[in-house]
């Protein structure tokens, strides 16, 4: 059975179309610029096609991608209709979502209706459903997967900010945190990988990419994590602050002469590695460092001390750890961020081994042998885990 | 030889004479609604005076305390001339004091020119300055000690936020830390109780209040505190809300329609306790939530949990832990708190004796007989540890 995976923006949707049996990626690809021009990108049985073409919406653009998959040398089914369900990623499902459903129109409009708490992304996923209803047919179950859906389980004394409490009665203003996808696809990797239940295990796992998140997973639940209301909070990212004290942002919002949205605006886009280093890329900053750039390396010391910080915090939050996992971009990939957010953390068991941690993009211990609490890289799936969660849902 | 300690608000003039000769408060009191109309209470020898008076400015209400201290039946001293030296209490010294520092003209406009990080205290506390300069004799040598002064061995990557870097550069923008002179008061009794040296211990330090802070100490300096830029940050507070998403903070200040100085009055004055739970006093709060009270309940949660995750975060930091330590009004005297927040961290070796833990305002240790890392009720008394700093500064 094969599962169509989409993930939309407001001018992008990328897909992956998955053959479940054996969970391989069939074809793959991304439509751009929709709304303005158009740019098309498909991968599949090793070919390649790449176009200018016009993408008015996103209805145009699925159009495409199911005339690349069904049509042509390249055409991997020879129907729509053999796409057993299509899975939809989408970021903000506050307290309405907390588990992948079915698409409905009540649904879209719901998830619609949330784009005030996330106004990048929930209106382009709304906008992308209503066009996956017109154009597959209606036989097709379709099923939406939130990123924050993992993260329902965290408990009201951590999700409660210090605000007065009509930040979440009136305005919904609370910890959603992000991310969930991933951090349920690579706990879950790790407890198979283990041959553990996942009731068993504390798990803290370190989703670092352009975007980064932390999350303290008790027995298989998200008990908290690292971004907050908005994807912000939390440890400094590509172009995000992370967190900071909130009298400094009204103070410089005041000093910089900007209103709120602008000042969210230089907190989402002009800080982080970017702001403090100069370059929004870990592997730009690293590269800086190295060749002595002051700024670049205290860039480098702020992202690995915070990461260090939220480890120990959720152990005490778990009161006890099994396991770390790396994940994402920069967790897969940089051994030097997994080795100095590691080291000195030998009293609670924690360690890494050099050569083991001289690894990239696959799932292996990194941790010391005999290392009492062990240290992963999780190469991260959030297509498969949507695309899993699709199945099961729409074929029971 | 006395010293005589001042800690001078807006509106207020708080003062210890403390006989450094065994260390003993021989006399103390407030100045209170100075400038509004005025009202003095003095207390010395067992007997205590309160009377409605005229304060116009700090001046007279400094010229009421060396009267009320040298003259009378509960005078205390023959002359002004018996006060060795004078020690003020200064909340924001940043980055141009790092350590208590000689009262000079230079000096007391430099603090004053720290009034923009430090609205509500440094220009009353500048005030206080030039009214001491005028009232007490030129031979009595007078010293400024700083609330920021302890925390000045933070380093870089722990004080800079993930702003742009012209945040620090052009705003002087970064973490300072508060509550030094507590920190670094019960810290140092800790480590003589203990008959240890300082500099082999890691120590969390909690002082709980109607602000609080946390700061890891290592090696008996200050590497890291939970408030931040300002006393906002960190944990949940009386009526402060601690540390939030920065982009929760501008989404409320949009809805609720405030500019960045509503916004930080609603941060700092209807937050916290009080915003959540209703009351700002940690006993209230308690007493309430006895009573069934469940926005009362979960404001202990959120408080507990809070300052759980310091804990963790800053055994992180350190590499290790040896003693937790609680102070303040709620770390003192709450033994609730002190429990809920160590049960559970077994796993870093901490534990509290319920019998031990029946204390209050008394140094004593709280943990359980063969407890790996201690935990400790340690009194504060920021008034003794700046008479000591003025006696050494002013002596040498």
């Amino acid at each position: 059975m094969k599962v169509l995976v989409i993930n939309a923006g407001s001018s992008s949707l990328k897909y992956q179309l998955i053959e479940m049996d054996g969970e391989e990626v069939i074809a793959k690809g991304l439509c751009e610029r929709i709304g303005i021009d158009g740019r098309f990108n498909h991968s599949a049985k090793g070919a390649k096609i790449e176009e200018d073409i016009s993408f008015p919406t996103h209805t145009e653009a699925f159009e495409r991608v199911i005339s690349a998959l069904t049509k042509g040398d390249n055409a991997v089914i020879a129907d729509v209709s053999e796409i057993a369900a299509v899975g939809h990623r989408v970021v903000q499902g506050a307290e309405v979502f907390s588990k992948t459903t079915l698409v409905t129109p009540d649904v879209i409009q719901k998830i619609d209706d949330l784009k005030e708490l996330a106004p990048v992304h929930n209106h382009p996923h709304a906008l992308a459903l209503w066009a996956a209803e017109k154009v597959f047919p209606k036989t097709t179950p379709q099923a939406v997967v939130f990123d924050t859906a993992f993260h329902a389980t965290i408990p009201e004394k951590a999700y409660i900010y210090g605000f007065p409490y009509e930040a979440y009665e009136k305005y919904a203003v609370r910890k959603y945190g992000f991310h969930g996808t991933s951090h349920r696809f690579v706990s879950q990797a790790l407890a198979k990988h283990l041959n553990k239940d996942i009731s068993d295990l504390k798990i803290v796992s370190c989703h670092l990419g352009n975007g980064s998140s932390i999350t303290a997973i008790d027995g298989g639940k998200s008990v908290d994590t690292s971004m907050g209301f908005t994807p912000l909070d939390g440890v400094l990212m590509g172009t995000r602050s992370g967190a900071a004290d909130p009298s400094a942002v009204l103070f410089l919002q005041e000093k910089l002469g900007l209103n709120p949205k602008e000042m969210s605006d230089y907190l989402n886009k002009k800080s982080g590695l970017l702001g403090i280093g100069g370059h929004a890329d870990n592997r730009d900053i690293s590269a800086a460092a190295e060749k002595g750039d002051k700024k670049a390396a205290l860039t480098k010391e702020i992202l690995r001390y915070g990461i260090k910080k939220y480890i120990g915090s959720y152990a005490a939050v778990m009161g006890g750890l099994d396991a770390v996992i790396f994940t994402g971009g920069i967790g897969e990939n940089d051994k030097s961020v997994r080795a100095d957010v590691i080291n000195g953390l030998e009293f609670l068991g924690l360690s890494v081994d050099p050569d083991r941690n001289n690894t990239r993009g696959e799932l292996a211990e990194i941790s010391a042998e005999g290392s009492k609490v062990k240290v992963f890289v999780v190469p991260t799936n959030e297509e498969l885990l949507i695309a899993r969660d699709t199945l099961e849902l729409t074929q029971k």
